[in-house]
């Protein structure tokens, strides 16, 4: 089988390759020729260096999406996109990245369907940014997408044509609306919503970290092994179960920060939950203020998806996958 | 102000080009000058005929959006589409005109807005279209868009992008999803829905007309001058009220075939109902199960837009604009 993945230097790209390394037949049959594409240089897991072509490329522009496809991966996992603030900041690189790159590969895919059939299994990274507030405490699965970003925009347009060319039958895709994934591995970042990772990651190897909202804000959260983990499912799911309602709502976690803290205290006690420093901010407040904080993922949870039921499950996932199983 | 009309040859269209020759007020002050765009020449009424430009034109052509920007229309009224039959076998062609030709002519409006300030209103004639079966016997304002064919999927996309480029500030958007128009004036036609018109206006001025679902049949309709109204209202509408879910499903009257045919009897009398020819259609009977009966149109009903209540309005509008008062 051919895997291509798109966005394949990312932190759930990486991940992914990672976990093919490690089950050569994650993703149902074994994997003879793996192509990873990102606009920065893939890394290549050694057990895979025989098999794998990387491209560094950028999917906005003319002609690659074509070029990609020319190949006719069997597998297309997209999880390549111009992130949500930059998306809002550069109108025109997000929409020629986000919306017109990923119809330019799905209309690559029709056009290798018409000269012989072809129909690849296509799995799309998609994102809880494609709701917008007011909403219910709890999304139920058919509530409408009215996002208030151009990148949730972004998204929920694809998700609309992933879903007609896939009824049409030009390939056959699953969109993956994704929580937030934490524990995000790798230093502070800058989105607002880097502190529901920082105030664990940080702490479990002596470092501070600065929590801007209050202990009851709630979320809805994911580990970065099982968003591995829906990848990996979507990849090997009886499509015909799903329907012409292609766009799941993955399954995940609703918890209060104050539910992280007492999580991480009993992971690592009082003197980590101590560098926590509360910093409260107005604006990074108002922003996770009109965030969804809890879905009721009825369609993907009876489709087999799963991911934790509480913090201290996020947290081992952690310290098992990025800290050698050891708490400093 | 300079009003744009997209589709002007269309059935609303002309009707609404009608109204404003009757009320050059119509859409909230004079009508200085008028544009009609059609892919078939649109024809103007003697009162407009000092201020009014006609073009026949394909918005799906490269460089028409931009040329017909260039004008900077105060008021767009976007009513020209690829009808959803021919989008779902034409694959390109519904493509090109539903989404890339508006979205040429939305980023058209936002390339006029950079060179110096200007945002027109705009206001796109959306379809139930964007929803698709299963839904709730009464489909609520929040329902998800999961349309089941591409003409669906162009509108529901649609839908998206005037939204994201309204919040921007690119243009002040309304989306209008219409009801089925009855009754709808003309011969009869091929579309599936063709025959909730054709039984009440062929048996009007003496002609049969063939029924092919059974009198059970369930459905959502607006009569054409509730159309003309809806557009008439969106544009006078003050759209700090409506905040950034700028799509509105319309208020309509759900109603069964059995009480089309008893406002026709009580207009027109038993031998006028005698006229209905019931050939049930399994094809017909299956596309029609298909489709929405009702909606709870809150929102737009909130924000003023009306609809008829029961079918002898309907009956008594086409009655009044199609026949000049008279039954046959």
């Amino acid at each position: 089988m051919h895997v291509m993945i798109l966005g394949a230097a990312g932190m759930i790209g990486r991940k992914l390759v990672e976990k093919i390394a490690r089950e050569p037949q994650a993703l149902g049959s074994a994997v003879s020729r793996l192509t990873l594409v990102d606009a920065f240089q893939p890394s290549i897991p050694e057990a895979l260096r025989s098999v794998t072509t990387t491209l560094t490329t950028d999917l906005g522009r003319t002609g690659v999406a074509e070029k990609l496809i020319e190949t006719r991966p069997d597998m297309i996992l997209h999880l390549a996109a111009i992130v949500s603030g930059e998306a809002e900041t550069d109108f025109d690189k997000g929409y020629a990245v986000n919306l017109d790159g990923t119809r330019a590969l799905f209309d690559a895919i029709r056009q290798q369907g018409l000269k012989s059939p072809y129909v690849p299994r296509v799995i799309f990274a998609s994102s809880i940014a494609v709701f917008g507030t007011p909403f219910p405490s709890v999304i139920p699965d058919e509530f409408f997408t009215t996002p208030l970003t151009s990148y949730g925009t972004q998204k929920a347009i694809t998700e609309l044509l992933l879903a007609d060319y896939s009824r049409r039958g030009i390939f056959d895709g699953i969109g993956i609306r994704l929580p937030t994934i934490c524990v995000r591995p790798g230093a502070p970042n800058k989105a607002a919503s880097g502190f529901f990772s920082n105030i664990l990651r940080e702490p479990l190897v002596g470092r501070q970290a600065v929590l801007p909202v209050n202990d009851n804000v709630r979320h809805w959260f994911a580990s970065p092994r099982s968003a591995v983990g829906f990848f990996v499912h979507a990849a090997t799911l009886d499509t015909s179960k799903v329907g012409p309602r292609r766009n799941l709502t993955m399954p995940g976690l609703s918890a209060l920060v104050s539910e992280e803290i007492e999580a991480l205290r009993r992971v690592a006690g009082d003197k980590a939950v101590a560098l926590i420093k509360r910093e409260p901010d107005p604006v990074i407040e108002r922003i996770v203020a009109g965030w969804p904080t809890q879905f009721d993922a009825s369609r993907a949870s009876a489709l087999g998806f799963r991911a934790e039921t509480d913090f201290d499950q996020i947290l081992q996932v952690h310290v098992e996958d990025e800290l050698g199983g050891r708490i400093a």
